[in-house]
């Protein structure tokens, strides 16, 4: 039983994985031939099967190309400034307007302005023209029976019109590939479920890959939430497959009890790859069937965990798609990045580390999101992606590496790195932002690594609120002793409450740190360097506990909010935090202190678009009041600014 | 009556244009709210409306991250290699897979490689385990209320799989926006028309408008073909005013007899601009009306030549479309290239040319297309774009310029740059290297100036038949001499007819040159450097014929099917070119001579990727036969290659 846990997967290096894939790929490819015929108006983007020829030349007719007078262009000959020729409106020349046809017997145009007409209608002409001047002549621009568009082109809004001017209304574009969806596991359930149950895991990947599909000009056919049942999940493969180009089975492609991908793939076709050094997606499955037509069907068995879906569909089934559709790769926009933090990665597999890119003074840095093969936020925070590969264990911390956007590289410009103390106000400040086309992105380490990362120009401002235990202060004596040598600009964000996040009802009456010792309650702590951790010790100081007889000072959590999702569970009693997240999670809360948050950053940079964009934005009176509604907070403050300067 | 044609058309320079527009955009974006609610499925690439937060954590339950057992950490204190700890599964251990919820009373989970457990059920434990040791707390990536998307997100595969894991399952974004596009001409038709008339103009701007705004994710709202009459017109508008956000009117925006939308617009709203000092666009008409419910309805009117619309769509109206949907700008790609031909542009007007770019060599050479307001086919050749300013004269050849590209970046490494002679078969050639991903551009510019271009490494090669009137051979003597320094490679693509193309029945019975001169029947010519003219020349010597007798002697045409056009219009009666033209065309045909068409390029260059796909291509027997088909053609011996030396 415990046996058939044993991994069973290979560890086939990325290279080798496409490589022995290729053929599959190629002979899918050649062999996809489906067609369909679409209106122009439903044409854009898709793509051309074949050559199109034009049915009608452009123009289809001698059409006038100035607003003038049609002439005879031999009448006009020997015409000079000195000695006009005259013509006569009506007989040897006719008024036209663009675009008219030219009459019949004339063979060119003057233009309206280089002529003079009298009254009786009599036309000076002052230089002879040549033959056909100033008239597009049939098929000057597309004669019938020319190519419009070439076969395999994505066709754009140019492509659609320049078709519509050869008299083209309706077009054979390659039919979008089919790809069928099946979804496994018992204890998958939809997203929409009101309450999930624990072990119930919510069918995300179904939306990820429909949406990846999509995106590469597929068509997803989604079956959802089959059981994990060898023979159930066979019957609804080779129900898709003849209707299907591609099939694609998530999860169960690892080699563990429940795994049944690479069984089911055997059972109908040829498994090629179980298992590929590439990290997160390690435990993929590529294979190939054939169906009753012969048609080769790719086969992707693609891990559950999201980010390990998400790498091996964009490695492996997007550009398949493409390929079938008959699209062109898109570019791909690379830049370096300065990495912020060091990036250990493991030795034998490729790495593929998802970061935060923004531009900071004349280099892009780049913060390397939380890893996981289920972080599913590193999906969407992710705006740029590097890869460490298998020879090497990664890099540190000012190293410069190759990455590939992932959204725009515009984004990154306009991106703000706040890194620092969590705040849940911060949230709201960057749906602001984002009106203003500004992203922020908060990464939770803590107030003093926050400060470190300012004075290290690798976040543009850290939310800081680290009390001097001392004076009673907030953050003058961290930012003199972390960032000694910059001009400092402390800006208040809010000030706000802080204190034990309790269960609802307060069950075991906590109301000091020595009620904890007394009641044995289960603490979470915040990581070190985080402000809030330095109050709790300054609270355990002046109560003289020591921190040993706190049951669980040394169980970290990184945000309030998961403190508060700890004690809503009922896995923790307390932990000290802000009233804003113990609101958001339902708790009770015990105030504590009064604080301010404020964010640091170099004065120098008050000046930056992006800052000053910031700085309207906390100054705004709909923030304040949105900010203060969140509870706990005065945001009465907010926006003002002091500087710190450097010591001497 | 004339004097209403007077222009009175404003040269206001194009940053003074968008200036004047900019406060309508703004108070439209500003006032623009409106929202709907879709479901995942349907929200790719759509825009957030506002930031969306979690309804509930991921994970939602404390999940075991590793198959293994779950343990109560305490109990593991003190465990070491050399003084295991023993559990017993079913009390003090639990078997989990990963995914698992933590059974209730546990708080670790020890991976199942780093325990041994006994036939009994006996675990030992080597090691103590901290407290959520490979355990996903709930809220661990992500906390009930905390932000999964921001406003104004254009959402990504990974926004929605991230939306979904938090339980959320429809999303409230911007509605597109809705853009009338009045289109109005009494001359116009629909492309569908079968046998349009002189004067009539097939409607392809309606199909670009339309697809300019799709592709900018807005929402066409067409009303099609108003006559020229200014009352029906602001009808038209009017009525469409409350349902939409954009008017656009297609054409009539100059300030001609016929041309009434700045009067539309003025009766409706307020014209803030009238004439762009851009080329082409020049006649634009940029407006702003309010609607009954006090909306800013910015008003576009967009000229009618098919290249100014475009240019006038590309710079005016697909970014308002795009910033009323929220989307973000899209990234440019821009490059260097040499220019290929001299570039002219007046003074005073910023001039947007289309140009095909391919790289050669170590640099992306750029081929202007043929300018010109109605020239729709430049809209769908080019794949890339330069502006040449207003203070700016142009620039020569051989001068680096700043291109924006319109298609994909990688196409351009992608195409195989062909100047030089003009051949009906190339289209076939080109539709199969489309399916190899290769795209083959040609330009027609004669024989001899495709030579010139090679040897200036500005094409990748010529398409050349060149008769040296002393030997009778083909292509020798030229290539000697356009291109005395270089090994060239001459691959034999085709043996061709050429031959008189005269109207069907040949009614004026034309065998010879002399009979031309004796019918007195009008000649199209082709320019100067063509090989065809070249022929026609050697044609005439031989027959002692003076070309100042041939009448149409100096009308030019740039290609075999325009001037078979012209034949088959009645315009012209005769002409040489080859026999798939005169077919294609449903012209007769006078045999007069046959000739090997060959493609001239560096010896070298038949190592290049591309030219390696494009010698297979025509190579290959479904080309030959696809060929020999058109009539006229032997491809028996095409992809023969031989090979020039330099001269000494």
């Amino acid at each position: 039983m415990i046996g058939s846990h044993a991994p069973f997967l290979t560890d086939v290096p990325f290279e080798v994985a496409v490589e022995r894939f290729s053929r599959t790929v190629g002979e899918a490819i050649a062999g996809y031939d489906a067609v369909e015929t679409v209106p122009l108006d439903d044409a854009l983007d898709r793509v051309s099967e074949r050559s199109v020829f034009a049915r009608l030349s452009s123009p289809h007719y001698h059409a006038c190309a100035m607003d003038g007078i049609a002439v005879r262009s031999h009448e006009t000959h020997g015409a000079t400034e000195t000695a006009p020729r005259a013509l006569a409106l009506g007989s040897t020349a006719q008024l036209v307007d663009t675009g008219d046809p030219l009459p019949s017997g004339y063979d060119a145009v003057i233009p309206i302005e280089s002529v003079r007409i009298d009254e009786a209608g009599t036309v000076s002409v002052r230089a002879a023209v040549a033959p056909f001047a100033h008239v597009r002549a049939i098929g000057e621009d597309l004669v019938a029976t020319e190519a419009v568009v070439t076969a395999r082109r994505r066709l754009g809004a140019a492509d659609l019109a320049a078709l519509a001017a050869a008299g083209v209304t309706e077009i054979a574009v390659i039919r979008r590939p089919r790809i069928a969806i099946v979804t496994t596991g018992d204890e998958l359930v939809d997203p929409s479920v009101d309450r999930p149950r624990s072990g119930q895991i919510l069918d995300s990947n179904s939306v990820l890959l429909a949406a990846i599909v999509r995106r590469a000009g597929g068509e997803p056919r989604t079956t959802l939430r089959i059981p994990d049942d060898p023979d159930a999940i066979t019957i609804a493969v080779t129900a898709a497959l003849p209707s299907c180009d591609v099939v694609v089975i998530n999860a169960g492609s690892s080699a563990g009890r429940d795994d049944y991908t690479a069984q089911v793939f055997a059972a109908i076709g040829t498994v090629l790859v179980h298992g590929v050094a590439i990290r997160p997606g390690h435990p993929l499955v590529l294979g190939v069937s054939r169906d009753a037509q012969d048609r080769t069907i790719p086969l992707l068995g693609i891990p559950g965990y999201p980010v390990s879906a998400a790498i091996c569909a964009e490695l492996f089934l997007e550009p398949l798609v493409e390929r079938l559709g008959g699209r062109e790769p898109r570019d791909e926009q690379r830049f370096d990045v300065t990495l912020a933090r060091k990036l250990y990665s493991p030795l034998g597999e490729d790495e593929f580390v998802r970061i935060v890119a923004a531009r900071i003074d004349d280099r892009i840095v780049g913060v390397p999101l939380r890893r996981g093969a289920g972080v599913i936020t590193s999906l969407s925070r992710a705006n740029a992606m590097v890869t460490i590969p298998r020879f090497s264990e990664g890099a540190r911390a000012g190293t410069t590496l190759r990455a590939r956007a992932l959204r725009p590289a515009a984004t990154i410009e306009r991106t703000i790195l706040a890194v620092g103390s969590h705040d849940v106000a911060i949230d709201l400040l960057a749906g602001d932002l984002a009106r203003h086309g500004i992203e922020l992105v908060a990464a939770n380490v803590g107030s003093i690594a926050g400060l470190v990362a300012v004075g290290a120009r690798s976040a543009h401002l850290a939310g800081t609120h680290v009390l001097d235990a001392q004076t009673g202060s907030y953050n003058d004596a961290a930012v003199r002793r972390y960032l000694p040598s910059q001009r400092i600009a402390l800006v208040h964000f809010a000030q706000r409450q802080q204190g034990l996040i309790v269960a609802r009802g307060n069950p075991l009456g906590l109301r000091t740190a020595g009620d904890i010792v007394r009641t044995r309650a289960r603490y979470v702590n915040r990581q070190r360097d985080a402000g809030t951790r330095m109050l709790f010790d300054a609270v355990l100081a002046r109560e003289a506990i020591d921190p040993v007889s706190i049951d669980g000072y040394d169980r970290i959590e990184f945000t309030h909010l998961a403190v508060a999702a700890l004690i809503a569970d009922g896995s923790a009693d307390c932990g000290l935090g802000i009233l804003a997240a113990a609101r958001a999670l339902e708790c009770d809360f015990v105030p504590i202190a009064s604080e301010p948050y404020e964010l640091a950053m170099p004065a120098s940079s008050l000046e930056d678009p992006r800052i000053v964009t910031l700085l309207e934005a906390i100054a705004a009176p709909a923030l304040r009041s949105a900010i203060d509604a969140l509870g706990g907070y005065d945001a009465s403050r907010s926006g003002a600014i002091r500087t710190i300067e450097p010591a001497a």
